[in-house]
């Protein structure tokens, strides 16, 4: 059995082998929240339910078809955050630790598996890259609980309840899983905004990307040392991803000026805009009934949640920095420049193609599903079918309430998007992807009139 | 004077010279349209209307503001047919033959300015290319024109009425045009399989591209020879055009089969399916109110009209060829492979980045404008914008009826984005584009974690 076991795996790619583990986390996670104890009293959960959940979960999207806050018990809480957890940081991440614990060598074939869930080019330092991911984020997690936990005594009557709520809070929020357990998201704390703002770091700092906080600390450590160079990656996620912020907060506070921020003051305004377009990064928290934004803001946010965070977080959609290098590819052409030059560097031809193949995948991926939706649901309107889409895709899990009544296949649809969104485009293509064909011989090359 | 003109035509590029000519064409169509004898009695035309008309009719996308039934007189028909026939063939290939009516002899210049607007990247044989076109799309039209003139005898009480429908609906269905005299498109001839399957021939004839045209009379001239060989551009133009045929008419069946199809029999509902298909290669022609499909066919429709015609076409969007070479390019990677092998011949790599550039530019603008309609346009449903916005930039013209209701601003984006359509974003691009810069060092290559 172990013999025929290796053969198998010797035969799958890496990345066939990191869904195999997130296929047995989603299963493994479907009967944790079946178990009665996970459950209130008297609550029945159905398979498709927990199965929603659960990918929902392992993928950290946030999309329910049920309210938490009436069928989790106390236990069920933890379970979930457990869950959240370990799609946050990641099956391969995790399971690098058991491996350790149970002092078992990282061979060259367990490096590469956890180098594709990474998407890390190099093999150095793997292990103790993923060390210090796991030490980083639990350290997030753990400060983000304890500041929410001190607030959260204002709010809730024990100091027990107030520090659930907070550890809950800050994984959801760290995690950018955007899973509630008030049943109301945010909407509790529209008018606070020390909770708010902690929510909005510990959001950035889930989706910036794994790479960019571990240079980041090595920066800070190697500072009085001065030649520290951040990586082009780090540059670009960066850069990307504050613009994203910026441009979220502006648009919609244009499009919701004189809609939904009528008659609010400056920072209320600016918290409702600044807040939902962090929040599409992919945490998908809300601080509002997002039902009440106009039509463009919702297209908006459509967009926003279909980039998604950084490549290597906690994050889904084609990420900012395929967004970024598709962006600079179009201005670069249109400027007459025939490279990519940023940040004193030039970008490699191989990763523009691999941007656009991605883009484009991801566009037929939610294109289709959006008719499909329209045609089997037809009760739903453009607006909700295509929110639903990208929020599933972005595994952003904001909702406009139509999740809940969709019928088993396209609860099933909206699972293989998340599961998708979490993998990522490129881990997708590879599934699929077989051995290369035809690569000894060449035709001759023909040009093609375009466009 | 005759200097300076030369000095600043050497300053531009040879796009930014056929988008000149395009502009010319549009204001003259503007004051040709305005004329009272264009105009029935008592018919004032708004500027804006004018100018929209204008740019609706020099691009061919047959988008309206206002009924040309209530408000053309007859002389009015021809000159806007006249106007159908300058944008179908393009501006330049009518210029090529002024200058050749004149005795002027066609320098290289000129030449170049004919090549970028009909695509071509060889600049032999041009002129006598040129002819040909213009010699087969009248020849085209004057068949086209002949049969239905015949046979609308049936429907009309003159001959002299009966050729002139006969002659528009002819040149409208040819040039993918898709205005009409009878205020009702198609939907008299719903039940007359002759007029749809003339106008079907017509439209292909028009939006299949004219190097495909040119290719084919060449086959059939050298047939008894053997040996011809036809060029790779016109293979795939050929099988994708052919393929989204086939697509769209079989998805408008499957949407609509429990809908507009009920009770319809085998023919009826093949014909409405297939007319509407071939419809959004660019003509917009329609045998029914398509208010009336539900929305999964609504939103194919719009991809369809995003895709469009064939390069070098009387039809725009993002163009078949261009599609082709983007989905063949994620095909390949999805099966491993590093180059695009089709028909026995290689893609040029920089031909893939092309079509990318191409698609994502359109994403983009169509995006953008979408997200802008939505905002100064709130009465409309996202569904009506989408829809309008694509049939605008695919030059196709079907409308879910809000184009009339448009303010200004809304209708300057929609000839906008008809006028980028038609000259096609590779121009569109070429408009902005500078001289190179940078171009003489380079900075080291970096990579960047994608996807
Ligand atoms: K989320
Ligand atoms: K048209």
């Amino acid at each position: 059995m172990k013999i025929k076991l290796d053969e198998l795996t010797a035969r799958l790619s890496s990345v066939q082998i990191i869904v195999l583990y997130y296929l047995s986390a989603i299963i493994i996670s479907t009967f944790l929240l079946m178990m009665p104890v996970t459950l209130q009293e008297g609550v029945k959960l159905s398979f498709i339910d927990a199965l929603f959940t659960a990918v929902s979960a392992v993928s950290v999207t946030g999309l329910s078809t049920i309210s938490l806050h009436e069928t989790l018990s106390y236990t069920g809480t933890f379970i979930l955050a457990f869950i959240l957890q370990i799609g946050g940081i990641g099956v391969m991440t995790l399971g690098t630790f058991v491996w350790l614990i149970l002092g078992r060598k990282i061979g060259l074939r367990e490096r590469m598996l956890i180098m594709t869930d990474q998407n890390q080019s190099a093999l150095s330092g793997l292990v103790y890259l993923l060390r210090e991911i796991l030490v980083l984020i639990v350290a997030i997690e753990l400060i983000g609980a304890l500041i929410l936990g001190v607030h959260f005594l204002n709010y809730f009557p024990t100091w027990q309840e107030a520090f659930r709520q907070g550890l809950f809070a800050s994984v959801s929020a760290t995690t950018n899983a955007g899973f509630d357990i008030t049943g109301q998201s945010l909407i509790p704390f529209a008018n606070d905004y020390l909770v708010q703002t902690i929510n909005i770091l510990l959001i950035i700092l889930g989706a910036i990307g794994f790479p960019v906080l571990i240079e980041f600390r090595e920066f800070l450590a190697q500072r009085k040392k001065g030649h520290f160079r951040f990586s082009l990656f780090t540059k670009i996620a960066v850069t990307t991803f504050a613009a994203l912020l910026v441009a979220g907060t502006v648009f919609i506070f244009i499009f919701e000026a004189n809609h939904l921020l009528t008659g609010k003051n400056w920072i209320e305004a600016f918290f409702y805009s600044a807040f939902h377009s962090t929040s599409t990064r992919s945490a998908g928290l809300s601080t509002i009934d997002i039902n009440q934004f106009s039509t463009p803001t919702h297209l908006l946010l459509c967009l926003f949640m279909f980039i998604g965070a950084s490549p290597s977080s906690v994050g889904g959609g084609i990420r900012t920095t395929t967004f970024a290098i598709a962006l600079l590819s179009v201005i670069s052409y249109a400027r007459g420049n025939s490279t990519i030059k940023v940040f004193k560097r030039e970008i490699m031809p191989e990763d523009i193609v691999k941007s656009y193949i991605v883009i484009m995948t991801a566009f037929m991926l939610c294109g289709f599903s959006v008719i499909f939706l329209s045609f089997i649901e037809p009760s739903f309107s453009l607006m909700e079918i295509l929110f639903e889409v990208s929020s599933a895709f972005g595994t952003t899990g904001m909702s406009l309430g139509i999740t809940p009544e969709l019928g088993t296949v396209g609860k099933s649809l909206l699972m293989t998007l998340m599961f998708i969104g979490r993998i990522g485009i490129f881990s997708f293509l590879f599934l699929v992807r077989g051995k290369p064909k035809n690569e000894k011989f060449h035709y001759s090359k023909e040009r093609v009139i375009i466009g």
